[in-house]
């Protein structure tokens, strides 16, 4: 693996500022008490297209030479990163390419082209992804920025770590989600670098990759992950596994009913919105995972992106 | 009427200090460019209970004397100013006794229940309300803090205005929603004493008595009023009439149906969770109603209670 410490988390955090949120971070009596510890809440649903992915995408794109950025920048994704990507391009004023597969719903494809980008349909299996994209590369020139195992992109994710570390002193834990492990891995590298504070990854028990890879020492893709929180569909990349693997204090898994339950109570208490995926950190906290009290505790809620016209079934 | 103006303001701030929230102002590119202006969001659905009333209710409870207090405070509501009373008492360490009519929901029974609030039910009549209210403080000798016509509420409300102006510098405008108008009045006491910014107000169509009466010059109460925005169903008091007569730049009503447009762009965009009567302000700017274009405009989100099981029909 290439070499990525704090210094790449710290120029990120220069090159970014310009164009994303310092989020807030918020707090909430009742689900203190109702967990015994006290919890700072890092709302990334509140970053630009609404999740930390902005932060990555704009650290990726903004790294380019002119030389590498001219012919655009090209991904695969139907979810947070393909947004993410496009509103960074644009900041660029540079083409971004973005393979979907074409079953993706209407909202996605959408918000998307919101933002710019130049969608390419696919269909919806590994290997028509992969063809296209290579396709796509070939043809336009564009540049490859990989949703989660980019270096770039990892000490992009860990920006957000940076400002919680700065707004809350303290902190004994940071909880994160994990899906492909960029959130998780940029957290670790920061908080290693920074102070003495633990990382505890949360996954859902239907995507549980992550867990089952740190268990055996080696990378075992989810071959039919299956939960509520589609943020976290994803495996392990060569890059976040080899960071989580060395930094990691405790991954911890959650059944979807934990998350839809966490989820409402945020909703309800804290008002506001979080998508499924950024209710699986408070999770485990809920469900008493981890056994932890009394302790300063900050959860990263990863984003905010969810279909309202489904709210219904979510909460229900 | 007695005497109020930004000394009472100051004077509360100070007062709920300790135990209010100071809360954010959110800002939102997609709604600005959407409105054609540089618009701040205030957001008391962040703040205790989940609504701006708060901030009055506790002005009012740590305004008594210990021989004002030392019998609890009481008054009639099935809202927000029932659970706030009931939390301002609590932190006095003295009784609250809230009149609510026996139809009112499980759950703002149990939300007043779980601020400590003793609960006295009514038939759902006004005047049954008001004879059980008068009972009570005959029986129990507590203090009446009425929900919106009381100075020391007027003031607290005005709290708002105060962290608004001091965060955001050079605004143009305010807008509040009107029920009662307590938000109204301590926003326009604030703004008036602090700088030259013209407050706006925002009425559902379907409960416009403030608009009325201020188009006739006396207070017209609503007979019937309809609206989704629940919160302001309430017709003026005598004193809010008088400072908003007194201050008021324009009052604008709007449709349910722009109230729930409001309500549902900010959700999706901002992230957050507001209750109908928050995005009355909003709607009239999304609506179109009053014309203004490049201009700084504030906009007090005053709460997020929301019934999240009656979510579907509310977006829908």
């Amino acid at each position: 693996m290439e070499k990525i410490d704090i210094s790449d988390v710290l120029s990120a955090a220069q090159r970014i500022k310009p164009y994303a949120h310092r989020t807030p971070v918020l707090t909430c009596s009742t689900l203190d008490k109702i967990t015994g510890n006290k919890l700072f809440f890092k709302c990334e649903n509140f970053q630009k297209i609404g999740a930390f992915k902005f932060r990555g995408a704009c650290n990726a794109v903004f790294s380019l030479s002119n030389e590498e950025a001219k012919n655009g920048v090209a991904t695969h994704s139907s979810g947070n990163h393909a947004q993410a990507l496009a509103l960074a391009a644009k900041l660029r004023n540079i083409p971004a390419y973005i393979v979907m597969p074409e079953n993706s719903s209407r909202v996605k494809i959408e918000a998307v082209r919101d933002y710019g980008g130049s969608i390419v349909f696919c269909k919806p299996t590994l290997s028509s992804r992969e063809t296209t994209l290579e396709n796509i590369i070939k043809e336009t020139g564009a540049y490859f920025v990989h949703p989660y195992n980019d270096l770039k992109v990892i000490a992009g994710q860990g920006t957000s770590a940076l400002e919680f570390i700065d707004e809350v002193k303290d902190l004994d834990y940071i909880i994160t989600p994990v899906g492909g492990g960029g959130l998780l891995s940029g957290t670790l590298i920061t908080a290693n670098a920074i102070s003495k504070l633990k990382v505890i990854a949360a996954e859902p028990e239907g995507a549980d990759d992550a867990f089952r890879s740190l268990l055996e020492g080696r990378i075992i893709p989810s071959l039919n992950p299956k939960t509520i929180a589609d943020g976290l569909l994803t495996s392990l990349g060569s890059n976040t596994f080899e960071i989580i693997k060395k930094y990691i204090y405790k991954i911890v898994t959650v059944s979807d009913d934990a998350i839809k339950n966490a989820m409402k109570l945020i909703w309800e208490r804290m008002k506001i919105i979080i998508e499924p995926s950024s209710a699986t950190a408070f999770a485990i906290l809920l469900e008493n995972r981890i056994g932890i009290k009394n302790q300063k505790i900050g959860i990263i809620l990863s984003g905010g992106n969810v279909d309202l016209s489904k709210i219904a079934e979510l909460l229900n």
